[in-house]
């Protein structure tokens, strides 16, 4: 007997396996199928039950991946043959996740499905370094952008970012690192204080703090690697490394 | 014996008691004080041992209110006396929270701090609607921005804001709705799709759906009241009713 089709997407959370909600993992609880994206920890599958069907469909630069069309596909043919699929991705499934492609897909095809919000990377990572996207004196407002788009090329919404007061916080931009810091300098910004954080929440993480006119080097130095998240804005002086390295020119200052 | 004086920031979700995270369900577990605010669903109380102290420290308009200095005062006091204090926050407690100057607070005490991260509300409530901040095609980007500053007025990035191409998210704006709009309509964007999501997550919710200039009417006709989030963006486009309203108007457009 065929279970009723039903597909819900399910944000993981920034990486780590504590950072997941309680609907997520009463959705995996009832799951018939798990289909998950590279960022998420495999130690989540065992939210699901044993004998459901788990598969990797991670898509990552270098990596046999799957397009999005086939993640689709295989999403909609796993609920019509085995029941509930849980759609699991990382951080949170509408910040550029195309979760709502998946959604809409699911429909075009009359299958019930349903969105389960999961903690963004884009606040939660800053936070657990203690830097906070908004910050009463510092910052009114924070401005999520994505450093890679569809055409690989860098967004126009980042030169309109760098021109504002707002917190600046760009996912997958590490690669594009150096073309972003120009587009910072060129608004006459080199003085302000950057963030890089990679595999934030997980036992990877590392994070390299500077200006936008030492971070690329600072970056290397640090071997800092991808996944990584840029933040961007005075609210990043508030980190302890950023207050050490000030209070470290000062003291050479005025010698 | 007085317990390690301890002070966990944690972020309650948006105010589905199932969207905290498993995380901030073992500090409760842990905790031997609860401060916690308006937003905050008092169910997530029963995470907390029996015996611990639950205190409430809500800030909301035209309620008997703490001011930020006297919760900091309360929090520290109630770590040195008690020992684990969990200081319960709604959305996320670095969203328009003021929790870092909590744990600034903290810092300066010698206390022990750290911080919970939960699902924004800003991110979220759309989301629950199906409104996702980005969507190839209509948003590379989202901006989420205060409509109430520590003077009261309009932020000045809420200006920025309504000339970017970011989907704009508005939190705590409603009573300057009509203001809001009017910056909106000096941009020429009198025809940008607008949502304003009472509640979301929660029993409450309640929704209106229209343009930056029917949107105030709209919100009246619903009684729609705060909390309440704006979001403005093309993205807004995708949800159902909007697409009906559309419909109907190009169904009469065509007779």
């Amino acid at each position: 007997m065929v279970k009723q089709a039903k597909i819900t997407l399910v944000g993981a959370g920034p990486g780590d396996v504590e950072l997941i909600t309680l609907k997520a993992i009463k959705a995996l609880n009832a799951a018939d199928v798990v289909l998950y994206d590279a960022l998420v920890s495999e130690a989540l599958l065992e939210y699901a039950p044993a004998d459901a069907i788990k598969v990797y469909v991670g898509k990552r630069s270098g990596d046999h991946t799957y397009s999005q069309d086939a993640i689709n596909k295989l999403m909609v043919d796993y609920a019509v043959n085995y029941g509930h699929v849980v759609r699991l991705k990382g951080g949170d499934p509408f910040v550029f996740g195309r979760g709502f492609e998946e959604l809409e897909y699911a429909a075009a095809n009359n299958i019930e499905a349903t969105v389960i919000p999961g903690v963004s990377s884009s606040i939660s990572v800053p936070e657990l370094q203690h830097i906070p996207v908004t910050h009463r004196g510092l910052s009114e407002s924070f401005w999520v952008v994505t450093g890679t788009t569809a055409k690989g090329e860098l967004s126009a919404d980042i030169y309109d970012a760098a021109r504002s007061k707002a917190t600046v916080v760009i996912l997958m931009g590490l690669h594009k690192l150096d073309e972003i810091t120009e587009v910072f300098k060129t608004e006459g910004k080199q003085h302000l204080p950057v963030a890089v954080i990679q595999s934030g929440s997980t036992a990877d993480e590392k994070v390299a703090i500077g200006k936008v006119d030492t971070i690329v080097d600072i970056v290397k130095e640090n071997n800092i690697s991808s996944p990584a998240l840029l933040v961007f804005g005075e609210v990043v002086s508030l980190h302890p490394d950023f207050k050490n390295t000030k209070e470290f020119y000062d003291a050479v200052a005025t010698k």
